[in-house]
């Protein structure tokens, strides 16, 4: 199953700073450039450009002895002996009128502030003697010609170019921009814009790898999608690489049927590593064609954008003689246990957020296809190689992907997932751009726990208490006894079998699962709905056993209605509105209340006011209401 | 002294917060808008933009379910029964060989690696039973259509246009970019790029301002240079105000004989606020005409610089509907005393350096002109309006404008000017991007303090001791005895009358200073060129009080020779380099040694082992040699 030009059918698992060093010596016995060529560019167009050599003050700033005040300007020696009880009085032609900024003129040598002086006809009377230089601002007290401004390797910013133009520099010597060509390759790779058919992929990959390179400062473009045929994918990187500086292949990076880049590589050029320990983005290809360095990245989006982050982006920054930039890092604590496999740098996407005055981070889901994933990540965990990974409550190490005030201002829901929670997330939002709710979804009994925890601010739950028939409340005295906790009502909502669109096997409810006469899609232990599910069966006597489909679980109400959409299953339990987001029939089961779940102490915390005013607003009411299967009677009331 | 159109001659102390709130009052009431108007964009052009609706899922991915690894689709229940003792083989049809990505086919449920199978002919010989959905990525596992992607108010980064794409976005709705009209004025004021003459000032505000503006975004761009003309400036603001939603106009902000901006502001539109208590940047100006908020910002480049960053910028973010950004911050134990003005707002830069583990914050120089100390600056210190300052050792919370961990790789040096070491800052940074190498010029006794107070890791010394006639070592004796401490020689250099081209005045050595036949500029107390002149004149026996220009202090040998240059002063001692630097003569008057004073535990430190490298190094010897007036023999020794 190899194929011509392949070096090894599998990928190997080289540590990440070991493929990093075996990749920079194949690119410079290449002959690869350690930099790129430097140009001479205007100095109002050097914004964000890297400095070539150093800028040295060719001019200095104040070129000239210049009024530090409106006022006048005077020769020191003539106030001498001035004073309130001895004023003395100016003639026109001892004192000039200055303003800020206006040379000294010659001989005059201090000013006096417009305040300090008044007229007697044309002549200046002064209350006080002045030392020279009072009010001056002497030459070169910015910049004196000759000193060093800027280093080389300084990546311009509005303060250097207007310093480097004051002293002097009417354009400045920088590196050229670090050219990178993306090369989408794939049979089932489609272009943005067009309506995908089954089986085929959006080429969203190379749309961020452009975006990411040109957020480095560099040119970056796309070239067509190449099918999997090895000839037209070595045609494409031939050419690329004659244009570009850097060039990397989006997906075929593994050793699979149609996985061209390793062997591709290795005809062209050097192909220095097929594989990195890391993960995710594993089968990474690091090489050189021509003097050119190449990437070859895997097709899962996750992959792809670490596999730019960790290898891309610090060859770039060389490229142009810059340190590349290096993400703050902020403590937190572990929401939950975290294993890890050993052997292999493991970047988990989390979310933080600030609760009773310590950053807690909640990991993500951890599949290189989930780009979601990394859009909702406020950091990076790297769980290093030789780490099995880290327990629930250990402080680690995070890499901040948004700025730490941001993440302090951030409302922590963790629970069960409802379409009320994201439009809430999304006015608080409007209202306010500071504020931000993020709602991670691990079901209602997750929530608990995470309250329990001290690991959120509010947990949304509606898990139902089969002996009771009560909802939430019964759970908090057995889980959390004497707690002083608070619950506000949030909304009641209809859960119901969500069915193809004219119910085509005509389900009439959940007595209809008995004997696996129906295929099901199940919500995950501990959510709400799941217990909704088997509460059920058991009041019906169907033993779950003889459900098809009960093992087949699903995280969210939306994924439960996309696998019934999908036509994988032929019922799903859920919300009216995931329903209505696939155009899916419903078959309502029962209506149940989704409350917040919260400390007392946390009713008062200022960051929550909004989220307590908006569910209070008639408004907001109305816009539950628009998405289906709601009542918003007793929203933002509190319950307990 | 007023002029028409003024509503004040003097400037206000409005509290910065008060002068926002104000300001943005007056904004509303003339009916700016809240937020841009949002404008639909191809999703791959959204880069950097904001979201101005939430961005909503309206296709699941993957939309279909994906075999996770390459291998054999199979159905599970086929598999039932493989074990490695009971293989089972699968004839074609019963499986299908699939790559990572391709859609699981019809009625197939799961994936078995490829590592796993063997052919047996054209079967496929497996052995382990797989349940279902085994290496199959669900359809919507990364997002389910009807799910909140992205809230309003985001900024587009690489990870969520791709998501967003993926999620079945072809194009967004986002902000209109703010568009920044700058207006220079000023009769001083010319273009850069031109060659100022005396009195005339290059325009580099209105550069810097525009760069600030595209850096956050915007559309920028700068108008003609107004001259002080109170109907072209109004015509300007006019104009400028009907095509952007932002406008500034560059000096002319304060209440002097030419500053016409608050007049134009109020006679055009709403005057809101003239004057806040923010250091520097005082005199500003917030105001309204027509329906464009319009700031007045002073023309010290420092006040405009940062008149950007506290009025302008988070307005600019408002616009776009999303939260200003906000630099992440540090705690830093200050360097050395910090007075303050009680009821202003007093933004200070300090540079920053990781002593003995450390964060030591250098306050640079306070002056709104001189915008180097911004260049300079890692980070700002806001010294509150109800704060007197701080006393030496005080912890603060720095704002960092670079980041911490290139903080954590400069080598802090403290103490006296000398060209070598901007000579090696620059080598050592061309060599490795991430290292830094700052120097804050203090003069040589400033250095032996910040070493004894643990302030930076070298300083530099070339301190006469009169006694002993000896340079240095015999101070470290008297400051810190008993401490364990490590000299090394930087350089010899040549001290001597910096004199203009020729020697008009005949000047032959320090005696020639006797009596005020010459006028002298000086370096302040605490340089060793001070206490190499004192030394020299007592053993003349020449009277300081004899100097003419005793009093009139420098801080480097480069603002003595441009003080030289300027015709201000006949003579001032100082290096050769720094004569030649401004093509000047020079009268040799000693030879003196240069050194780096540090603890010897910092010899070891590796941040410093590029610098020990540097200076043994031929190559570098020989850029010293072309300096002129350096003798490297010893450069690199440790003398103690």
């Amino acid at each position: 199953m190899t194929r011509p030009g392949s070096s090894s059918p599998f990928v190997s698992d080289v540590p990440a700073a070991a493929a990093v060093s075996a990749w920079l010596d194949a690119c410079r016995e290449a002959g690869c450039p350690d930099r790129l060529d430097p140009v001479r560019v205007p100095v109002g167009d050097a914004l964000g450009r890297v400095t070539a050599e150093p800028v040295w003050a060719t001019r200095s700033s104040p070129a000239a002895d210049l009024a530090a005040m409106d006022g006048i300007a005077v020769r020191s020696v003539e106030t001498h002996g001035a004073s309130p009880t001895t004023p003395k009085l100016l003639a026109p032609g001892q004192y000039v009128v200055v303003d800020t900024g206006d040379p000294a003129p010659d001989g005059f040598d201090a000013v006096v502030m417009r305040e300090h002086v008044h007229y007697e006809g044309e002549a200046a009377e002064i209350m006080a003697a002045v030392p020279p230089y009072q009010h001056v601002r002497s030459i070169g007290e910015d910049v004196s010609a000759g000193e060093l401004l800027l280093p080389e390797g300084h990546r311009m910013r509005p303060v250097d170019i207007a310093s480097a133009a004051a002293a002097g520099a009417i354009d400045v010597v920088v590196r050229r921009r670090p050219r990178v060509a993306v090369i989408p390759t794939g049979d089932e790779i489609v272009a943005v814009g067009s309506e995908p058919e089954h089986g085929e992929i959006l080429d969203t990959n190379s749309m961020m790898l452009v975006a990411q390179a040109k957020e480095a400062g560099c040119e970056a473009w796309a070239t067509e999608i190449e099918p999997d045929d090895v000839e037209r994918i070595g045609a494409a990187v031939r050419a690329a690489a004659a244009e570009a500086d850097l060039v990397v292949v989006v997906a075929g990076s593994s050793a699979g049927r149609d996985d061209y880049t390793a062997g591709v590589v290795a005809d062209l050029g050097v192909l220095a590593v097929h594989g990195v320990a890391v993960r995710p983005g594993h089968p990474v290809v690091l090489g050189v064609v021509g003097k050119t360095p190449v990437i070859g990245c895997p097709g899962y989006p996750v992959s792809a954008a670490l596999t730019f982050d960790i290898f891309a982006a610090p060859l770039l920054a060389g490229l142009e003689g810059v340190a590349p930039s290096r993400r703050p890092s902020v403590r937190a604590r572990l929401a939950r246990k975290l294993p890890s496999v050993v052997g292999m740098d493991d970047w988990v996407r989390v979310r933080l957020g600030a609760v009773h005055g310590e950053v807690v981070a909640s990991p993500l889901p951890r599949g290189a296809g989930v780009l979601t994933s990394l859009v909702r990540a406020d950091g990076l965990l790297r769980v290093p190689a030789g780490v099995e990974g880290h327990h629930a409550g250990e402080e680690v190490s995070v890499e901040l992907l948004r700025a730490l005030p941001e993440v302090e201002r951030t409302i922590v829901a963790i629970g069960s997932h409802d379409l009320v929670l994201d439009l809430a997330a999304s006015a608080l939002r409007a209202a306010d751009p500071t504020l931000s709710l993020v709602s991670t979804n691990v079901g209602s009994l997750g929530g608990l726990v995470a309250v329990r925890d001290g690991l959120c601010h509010v947990a949304g739950s509606h898990l139902l208490h089969p002996a009771t028939g009560k909802y939430t409340l019964p759970y908090l005295e057995e889980m959390m006894p004497g707690r002083d906790l608070a619950v506000v009502r949030l909304v009641h909502r209809e859960q119901g079998l969500i069915v193809p669109p004219g119910n085509p096997r005509g389900v009439t409810g959940l007595a209809d699962l008995a004997g696996g006469r129906l295929s099901y899609v199940n919500r995950q232990r501990g959510a709400g709905t799941r217990m909704l599910l088997d509460h059920e069966l058991s009041r019906l006597g169907v033993d779950p056993g003889e459900v098809q489909g009960y093992a087949r679980e699903e995280p969210t109400h939306l994924a439960v209605a996309a696998a019934v959409a999908a036509g994988r299953a032929d019922c799903g339990l859920g919300i009216l509105a995931a329903a209505r987001a696939f155009g899916l029939d419903f078959v309502p089961v029962a209506k149940e209340p989704y409350d917040l779940v919260l400390d007392v102490a946390t009713l008062d915390d200022p960051l929550l006011a909004p989220l307590w005013a908006l569910l209070a607003a008639p408004g907001f009411h109305d816009s539950i209401g628009a998405l289906g299967g709601y009542d918003t009677t007793e929203s933002g009331a509190r319950i307990r």
